[in-house]
């Protein structure tokens, strides 16, 4: 699978970056091994490859443009650490979480030191002769992912606390903390890349489906995923009350009984796995998951038809990112 | 007097671009809600006002840096909003910290919206005229004041734990987590102005030295400061077992029994108001708060001997930077 290799490619590339960037003096040895602990647990480096196929298609080399490819990969992880911890979650890509290894205080400092090496990776595009005016474009972008990924958070916490959250109301949230990553991501590389407004534009909306579509299949790999593939555990989701697309439409078509049963579940730390997997089950019964999985297509294709309108001289790039929406549909991890 | 004057001037014109930019949907009302809550409770804007000195001694006109200079201060406040929740402090300013009204999960996310709405604003000023080569440089100042206030953080609470830290440790942990912001607010300011590299340099080095003074300044108040004059508790760094340059000085130089007495109360969170009292009195009879006293003035010398030698033809600005090295010390809030 052509990309895939390439993907791996960008991630050997980009995080040797980061080993070298997430390095600090000694006597804050903490902070930076506390940072850099679900780098070094894996990942499948997306978001980077979308910095590099969107500056490729916008005329840029791949190797001017890693240090931004990086970039976005610490805000992502950024957000990862700071959510755990607000989440309360305790695996992450098979690894305990940060605040757990570390607790809260230094967690939440790791993500903060993240959220700067972010910003110092993107700047770094300047030794590999980015011109000036295109950084501060680009870091306008990284600027705009960073307020949209904390809005979203705190609708996806609102939600939690609510039963009545409408499909509209979860395709924004999730717009605002998933997609917005993967337009920024795109953006970005384009702009570094020097495209044209308009190549910018296009490239950033076939992100924002695709990473529509990515949550949306995040959201059904969280009730039928495997937790090994996973790492982290399945059905954690439903213990922690999140509203998908999957509950919204199952609390939205469920008899009286099996919405009090679905209700008597969701949120419940405590919930036994005999529990959760009745309502799994449910779910399943109503058609929830395959509602999500119609949903998941449709903005892939409508991505793809975005995708097409494009023009540009490295058809490789474009190919793969063509590949790349498929993909996300049919990952399993 | 001059300074107080223009840095009210100044707070005037900060706080109504941030009043602006640190604004959001409705539906997210909550989380600008809890980001705006330290900026509208107060604070001197110091920082700012140091950004637009050193912008003017550059060359530039005090309008064209009013974002750069919000940006820094919501730079400063960011690290307030998580460094209360690390630190478990109540009060900052007169009010409950923002973790106590919000509580934590949404607190981490106002500091990390205040984080981004720093950049925000400090890519703000391209509308001014500021040519992008100055921005990006201003940037990566701004990135280096992150990543070492994450690192100077990490110090002071690794400090905590230990009763064995130097004076030459505890200079660089607030050369972090303090100095490192009055430098980088008077390089953004004079580097966005088109300093010259030795103007640039030298504003740092004087900002880098009023910060520790400022820093050392800051730990005297908190044994002598007036609780309703400082917003905050007093003694609450005892009870924190901050080691200050005052602490490091009392246990170098107490008796066994002093300094049996001074641990006994050190990092005791439910100490009580009279044992506070009384290690306070064994500190003043040391003779470690007129030490620290000397060293704040020792540092000051040293900043206005550099800042004599900077030329500029804006001399009302350096007289004011002068007025704002000795007001640091002689403050009581």
């Amino acid at each position: 699978m052509k990309l895939l290799e390439y993907t791996k490619h960008i991630k050997s590339k980009v995080d040797e970056y980061m080993s070298k960037k997430v390095i600090g003096p000694i006597n804050v040895k903490k902070l930076y091994d506390a940072s850099y602990h679900l780098i070094g647990a894996g990942g499948k480096r997306l978001r980077p490859t979308l910095v590099v196929l969107g500056a490729r298609i916008a005329g840029a080399q791949e190797d001017q443009v890693i240090p931004a490819a990086a970039s976005v990969e610490l805000m992502h992880t950024f957000s990862l650490v700071h959510d755990d911890i607000m989440d309360r979650d305790e695996y992450r890509r098979g690894v305990p979480t940060v605040h757990k290894l570390w607790g809260e205080p230094l967690a939440i400092l790791a993500g903060d030191l993240l959220f700067a090496k972010a910003y110092e990776a993107l700047l770094d595009v300047e030794q590999y002769g980015i011109p000036p005016d295109r950084i501060v474009e680009a870091t306008k972008i990284l600027t705009w992912i960073a307020v949209t990924l904390a809005e979203g958070q705190t609708l996806d916490m609102n939600f939690e606390e609510r039963m009545d959250v409408s499909e509209e109301e979860y395709l924004e949230m999730i717009e605002k903390k998933t997609a917005a990553m993967f337009k920024g991501s795109l953006m970005i590389g384009a702009i570094l890349g020097g495209g044209a407004k308009e190549t910018v534009k296009k490239l950033g909306e076939f992100g924002r489906l695709t990473g529509i579509a990515f949550q949306i299949q995040d959201d059904i790999l969280g009730i039928i995923g495997d937790e090994k593939v996973l790492g982290k555990p399945v059905w954690s989701d439903l213990r922690e009350g999140k509203k998908t697309i999957i509950i919204i439409h199952a609390l939205n078509n469920a008899t009286a009984d099996q919405r009090k049963q679905i209700l008597s579940v969701l949120g419940r730390r405590d919930a036994s796995l005999d529990e959760l997997k009745q309502v799994a089950g449910i779910l399943k019964s109503l058609g929830s998951i395959d509602y999500a999985i119609g949903k998941a297509k449709e903005y892939t294709m409508k991505a793809l038809s975005i995708l097409e309108s494009i023009t540009t001289s490295d058809s490789e790039a474009k190919d793969m990112l063509k590949e790349m929406a498929m993909f996300i549909i049919k990952r399993r991890y």
